[in-house]
């Protein structure tokens, strides 16, 4: 028998929208013994994403739904301390859905990659050289194919995923114009990040304006991650043969039933657009090359990067409505 | 001075919708002389497509707006009757936008091709072997990309780009389930066009339910020529990577303002979807391509196709109304 205690967050009620605080509650288990062909993962850094929220409460997602009961489905960072696996030695640095506990028993198809990147820190892991970082490497080059010169407009433009989207179009030569919620995150954008413009759609009296002032030749591709009222805005705005890359939905706390809205059929076939949605997970033949791509840009002061970490297990419970509150100032990620 | 008579067909009041015959009237006028560089074209066919619609109404549109007063803009098939273009030589038969009138000066640009089909009828350029035949080459094979095995739905099934489009998704293997309305254009569908199934949307109880039956394993690809519920209803059932090519949206008469409808952003992304619009114009240097296609397909008898052929010019006027009357069977052409 393990002596070691492993404290687990888990599912207590289903929410209807966004996940609180209250929905889960910690407990203690044994460590658990692993199988043959699993490793024993010592967490060091979980993960809060949006993602999340459709893990728990969608019918129709892309994941299993999380069970009342069940620990709550996570990424995580950790190192190796125990293998019964030859692909993986103790002491080896992986990331992956290990779950919001200390201790994962992880069987291989849980690992996302082993972390190579040994002079960068291992919470970057789930973030900027994550899930975060490599969704924002397909959406902007492979969905959006942008072209230096052009116009790119990214929502949520501070968050951790827009803020990598936004740099990586400006490292591919783009004009690049934010729109985020408040003074400091727009402060965040253009000092930080380097958008060329960035717009508080909270302060902005007409977004339709401040989108005309910031984008003069129109939109040629725009990274969303929020629908509703900032989407329909900047759909307004697009050039011929536009690209839209969904990537998120933040600007609704359910979709059952389904959200109405302008439809978008006439203004894409006038403008011979594209609006396209897109998973990271079905890069994952390529997640090496964009983890690759992403830490060279860190390396070489390129790629910015903002983590808020919030220390101990404890503050795993609330960390998702800290996603949506507008609070959090970059990758939200416990410390363990 | 020419002594022969121009009858052309002009624009004398603005639908807000659905162009109808009061909207037009006929004038005589001289034949035109030609300039430098220009082409006397002796009109045998003229067309009437629902873009003509958006040339009147819109007002943000992919061309510039018909005025009051002017020969109505269209498509039509004629014969070079003079030449000062060394390009083209009396007796070459041409296709392009020479408008409702029985001679058109015809500059180059106005051109869309010379026929060189002169085995097949001069009307099938302005059908199958034109625009329509064109859009559904492009869309289905361009945007929609559909491999052998998939299920491929397709609405207005038993127009002319319908038709066209369910067709070629079968020369390529797919499963093509058609969308029409009313029992007679279901059974051109089947009987004619070779469909493996087809709905009649104004029959269907429950369209969702007529889908699901003859789509038990979801849709893979989609080529919408109406936008609304049967949009909707088809999206629904959509798999992961589908594709959607909007190619028209005529179950509205008006998009003034945006009509409203399910937001499709949550969609698109948890099935990592496609929603592209586009035009044929944007294929221009692709144009022989699909008119060699097409015309082999039609030779080897793959490709059946319908014409709706009205007498006199006097029959302009109305046709509009008719594409929208679902009263045409098959591509509307007025016989000079």
């Amino acid at each position: 028998m393990n002596e070691l205690k492993n404290r687990q967050v888990w599912l207590c009620s289903r929410p209807n929208g966004i996940p609180r605080a209250t929905d889960f509650a910690l407990r203690e288990a044994a460590v658990p013994t692993i199988a043959e062909g699993e490793i024993l993962v010592r967490n060091h850094f979980l993960s809060a994403d949006p993602a999340m929220r459709g893990w728990i409460t969608d019918k129709s997602n892309y994941a299993p739904r999380v069970e009342i009961g069940d620990t709550m489905r996570a990424f995580s960072a950790g190192v190796v301390t125990e293998s019964r696996n030859s692909g993986y030695a103790v002491g080896d640095q992986v990331m992956g859905i290990f779950g919001w506990q200390e201790y994962a028993a992880v069987k291989p198809a849980q690992v996302w990659r082993k972390v190579r990147e040994l002079d960068l820190p291992l919470s970057l892991s789930l973030g900027v050289l994550g899930l975060n970082g490599m969704t924002a490497y397909f959406g902007l080059l492979d969905v959006l194919h942008p072209e230096a010169g052009e116009t790119v407009v990214v929502s949520t433009a501070a968050g951790s995923v827009g803020s990598t989207a936004g740099q990586i179009a400006k490292i591919k030569g783009c004009r690049v114009v934010g729109i985020a919620g408040g003074p400091e995150k727009v402060r965040q954008c253009l000092e930080e990040f380097g958008y060329d413009a960035a717009i508080d759609y909270k302060a902005a009296a007409e977004l339709d304006g401040a989108l005309a002032m910031h984008c003069p030749d129109g939109i040629d591709a725009f990274f969303d991650n929020t629908s509703g009222a900032i989407h329909d805005a900047v759909l307004r705005r697009i050039t011929l043969h536009a690209r839209i890359a969904i990537c998120g939905t933040a600007s609704y706390p359910s979709w059952e039933p389904w959200n109405q809205g302008p439809r978008p059929e006439r203004h894409l076939l006038v403008k011979r657009a594209t609006m396209q949605g897109f998973l990271t997970t079905d890069y994952e033949a390529r997640y090496e090359e964009a983890v690759t791509a992403l830490a060279g840009w860190i390396r070489e002061g390129r790629l910015k990067y903002r983590e808020d970490i919030h220390e101990g297990i404890e503050s795993a419970p609330g960390s998702i409505e800290k996603l949506y509150s507008g609070e959090n100032a970059g990758k939200l990620i416990i410390r363990l």
